[in-house]
């Protein structure tokens, strides 16, 4: 049944869905039939984490609710390549008018949630946790940090509105690391914690005496990395950040630190190949 | 000045917006005084072809009029690795909470610009056009085909409504080729070209027969792409298309096909490196 | 079922029950029982070509998804004055609160179809087609033009984004329709043709030998057409424009033409007669 | 100045620019230079009513707020065939981009204002009102009731929320006249008078001795509204409706009623011709 | 099932559940399995009258259709301190994440509701209407004029645009009632009653003179107000305004006037203690 | 300079404006000249503490740019009965047609300052804070929330989306406090604090052992909450919240808890009063 409520989630698939369609598929419209059905199947062409199949799914039902979508995987399952996701059943005017939409979300967010698990795969993920960032494709960031969460990593916070940053032009601008933390403090709710970037050691030390309850390491080598985590003693959340590729992952995941964030999980994960064989 | 009407680029920023502000950047709004005017550098971290510089710009303009970019280059331009690209001035406040969004915007775009430059550079483009398909990001595909454009490629049709491609899934609904061509031709405008997708060159030959436009070439080799261009003859336009990549374009482009179709263009780019430094 | 993609069509309508229905029905919602259920007859008070009958249904049942319209006629079809269109059963408060906005629909579009069908007859249909312009009733177009078909037309481009027609003012600034159709080739998709707006038969020359693929004769007399046709020899689709009207039209079509554009079709066709009578 | 505030007619014209714009104008970004500059005139090519200049005016501005619209013309002004109306200036690009929607609105509206003026001058002015109805193109009554108040009409209420008119229908689920007035005096605002419509004599005194303040006679015949006025001796606003038209309207403004309703001033004006030439 | 058409109402709804959603119900997707079911119990917690549970169910149902919510009692009902109002059935996800944007709505139109009937006491019903104004919370309009009726009062026009009130500014800038009325005669439709706002006894008698329909007595004592019954005579609708209280309306309610309008219904009631209590 | 980014707080403003407008102010488009101008003071007719004077200023430039208002005074600062808080100046027919929205705003949000103001004065604001909750009029909040802090008061989280509380639901639903914590850390950014609604000394402690950074005090006496202070010693942020009012809230601030949370603030204040008087 559909919701009156159009959700964040769903106005994106519309969007997708216009600028597709325009005014119509008029090759589609032209050659086939309105009462024609038929069925397609969801073929991974490599191996995938899956990303996407309800989103996948509401791209059909959205345009026709009669169009089924129905997978024995579920997101964050690996699937071997040639296998079958799942099928696509209904008018087939449909399914050929939402197809290429439909593909666009599952190979994009399936793309991510595959990086995503190649960079979890070089840490212990009991003892660190790869996390995203706000390197998005603007517009896509709910469904991008959905994907991350599929392929096994973590959300950092979704925007400037629900989590607090502060970075070296806010420290520039309020003098001090401390004047920066205290102006936030006096303002911000109580159920926000604090985190401050910070370039070095002293800043480390700085933030930690202000009272920041998370710290981020801004492209700190694994050497100052360790010494970051030796000095801090647990007293605050450690976050390594900049740069890091899937070379470089796994020396950082080993200094300490709770968090590694990661930019290119979602700035620049390839599609997937999948495809949709209509039978 | 800004235009009443809300263009869909426009529209695609506002979103993009909208998405990291949400109720407001806490941060920024608790730590920076509204009255701080700054300066920020746009650099260049790596050699890249610029796109969206424009786009950067109205991220900025569209939140508070006053903060203005300026830059030396023009959207196509090669910009070397460390290389200014410009400068953004205006309040800091809205330079802190626009700057993520705005590098967003020019990191995707200029990324899908590089990436199509070096497809490009594999062929000769007074003979062969690289163009784009419909394999773009959910909701971008107006940016994303205008970066391909800068980076010295083509455009395919935009959506479903302003070209026709009778693919394998019609032509199997309408009975033969013949009978598609015939059904669209019954009643699509004489603005548009007809587009018939072919796996072999029976079905070439019939799809000239059938009086179609231009023919796309799905997933053939290098050497039946030769044989494709020796029985068409010049009667229709050729397009290559299906799984073509940095190592076999070169040898596609001198098959004679007019246009070669590039899916990783749009779905595959990574994002380039690009920062934004407050002096 | 209701889809949760609102399709262009279903924006259309919706913004027009918005204009009727504002803040609510007052007389309706004071007189009306809730409860109470009501049939009526869809009556044509005049001979009309139908068109639009499904969107007059919508309009009910975007309102009130329990109301039914049925209907022995489909669009295209030719209703005899004082035939029983068909039937909408359902609560009478929602009938008659939608009762004037889908009848200005019905009304309109179907006016649009009969005006059609007038040019239509004129004209052998299995040579030359009516077909129409841009000279729609804002925000329209879409609805319009498929009255358009039903009424036996075809349509031009649907905008600027879907065709190219190059007109004087484009000639001009250009220097030449050579330098135009150049200008344009160089960007254009492959599957969109050119068309050429000319005045003359030099210009008609020029823009073949430039290689339009169709030719806007604009303005131009009967005897001027035919030579058009003459020296065209089929190599380009030729559109006859330019103050058509019933009293044109035969002569016109018989010229060798394969389009004739009417711009009346669209702007100047009045509504047809047809009520609803509550049983 | 742009104001922040989208006015209802500011959100129609960004429609039908959005309409015919789409993902862009192919032909005008080719061709014209983006730094072209160009002027044109707005020719009356027959007599009309001017209705719409300004909303003429406000499509070029929306798209590019830089194009200025100059007129000696006011709307509500008769001009002649062959005057110049004003002059557009600014880019080409934009000009040409916004003709045929600024021309389409402009075209629309004097054609309503110009057939409005016809009904009028069959009228004395000084004791009898043409008014409009709701049949009105979908989407556009707000324009369109504008452009019958510049040709000499006046309006009837704007929808179904700010004004009360008990109909048929009404009537015949309340029970009888006096239930359905009551019903309605029952929940509505003191601002708004109370009509009902009559089919005839009996139904009118049934009407006034409810207590209507204005009665709509619905296709009565001259004889027929003339016994009405004479029944009804000023007690009740009286207002001719059904069918009326240009041949009609002189013998029912004669009968003393003060308004009289005429829908095709709405639902069948003809567009008038108006062109834009570049100069 | 739901409408496609969303109407004003639905509008307001969605975009409260946009505000308290945002990108998700953080704690609840955490904490809460999909599958689960609930049931809560909606209690009031004093005596009030009930406004807004259809509303309240609409909050449910637009986020999850399937939630279903039922009550014995019906908006105007009086509920006693501590009865069950009724019940919420479904996914315990959807329960927790729309309970408080549903009883926002409940607690603050039942506050409105409870506050106009303890107005409406202090008056004879059958001689006097307490009645709204367009003192309203910005945006709410719609919900708050409804519970000013369940709770046994009338409304007043809804906005600018339904209802004609010439006060003091208009006067002055007219230059004097009399012109005033004029003006508003020239032009508004017939369907609307002219109101003026008067000051003093003598504007009164100018008002009636103007012929106007209705007047409203502005911030007049029970003195005066008794003294512009007796000029009025009837010939207009009264409405008494400006300042009334609970301690006030009685004695004004005595005058002889017709409508009492209250600002005090809309702008400041406070909320009802409502809760949702989880089986 | 409009930016054409419109916020969320413009987007409210647009939609009151579009309620009270609609289709336009019949009586002011009637009565006054497009060109007459106009001042206004704005007066205080009681103490208040000014919140919102941005937007009520904004009300007026959205609508038309070039009215201006002026004011000496700032939100937060306390105005005496009577005192001019600033003028309004430019179009007559702007001033009065946007004048009763403008007011609507500023008399709302005033009136939650003021009223939170003393709550606050009631308190020791170097050692307790006075927060709101979600207990916000539908739509409004980003206003509210705003017009408590210039009262002195601070915010709690703004939705469900960027703080997490753990309600005693939540609690039922895992099991217990510890299982809905340990289920929140392993999916919540690292950016937010878990906080817990305890009703009991004994789930406090289960609480802080269960890492909880905040707890929320369910409806506790002040002894209670003092007991909790005792506990918690310090480990984590204590709320205190729950029917507090003007008369409760002295004692509970003396306890040693670090907020009280108050819903009156937002859903039961009373609108100030404040009037606009042109000259």
């Amino acid at each position: 049944m559909t919701a009156g409520y159009v959700s964040p989630i769903e106005h994106i698939i519309d969007r997708a869905l216009e600028e597709d369609l325009g005014s119509g598929d008029i090759t589609t419209s032209a050659v086939i039939d309105p009462s024609t059905e038929g069925t397609a199947r969801i073929v991974a062409k490599e191996e995938i984490v899956l990303a996407g199949i309800e989103f996948f799914s509401m791209v059909f039902s959205r345009l026709d609710p009669e169009i089924i979508v129905t997978s024995t995987y579920h997101d964050g399952d690996v699937i071997p390549e040639g296998a079958d996701i799942g099928t696509v059943k209904g008018s087939l005017r449909g399914i050929l008018s939402a197809e290429r939409t439909a593909l666009n979300f599952l190979q994009h967010l399936s793309g991510i949630a595959t990086l995503t698990r190649q960079y979890v795969a070089k840490t212990d993920p009991s003892r660190v946790r790869v996390i995203d960032t706000r390197k998005t494709t603007p517009g896509l960031r709910i469904l991008e940090k959905y994907a991350v969460r599929k392929g096994g990593g973590f959300n950092h916070r979704f925007g400037l509105f629900d989590g607090i940053l502060i970075k070296d032009n806010h420290i520039a601008a309020a003098g001090s690391i401390s004047e920066a933390v205290e102006k936030v403090r006096a303002t911000a709710p109580h159920t926000l914690r604090v985190q401050v970037e910070v370039e070095d050691i002293t800043q480390l030390e700085e933030a930690i005496g202000a009272g920041a309850d998370a710290i981020l390491l801004d492209n700190m080598s694994p050497d100052e990395t360790r010494e970051a985590v030796a000095v801090a003693r647990g007293r605050v959340v450690l976050e390594a950040s900049g740069g890091i590729n899937l070379e470089t992952i796994e020396e950082i995941a080993q200094t300490g630190v709770e968090l590694i964030s990661v930019g290119r999980l979602t700035h620049s994960a390839r599609s997937v190949d999948i495809s949709l064989e209509v039978i």
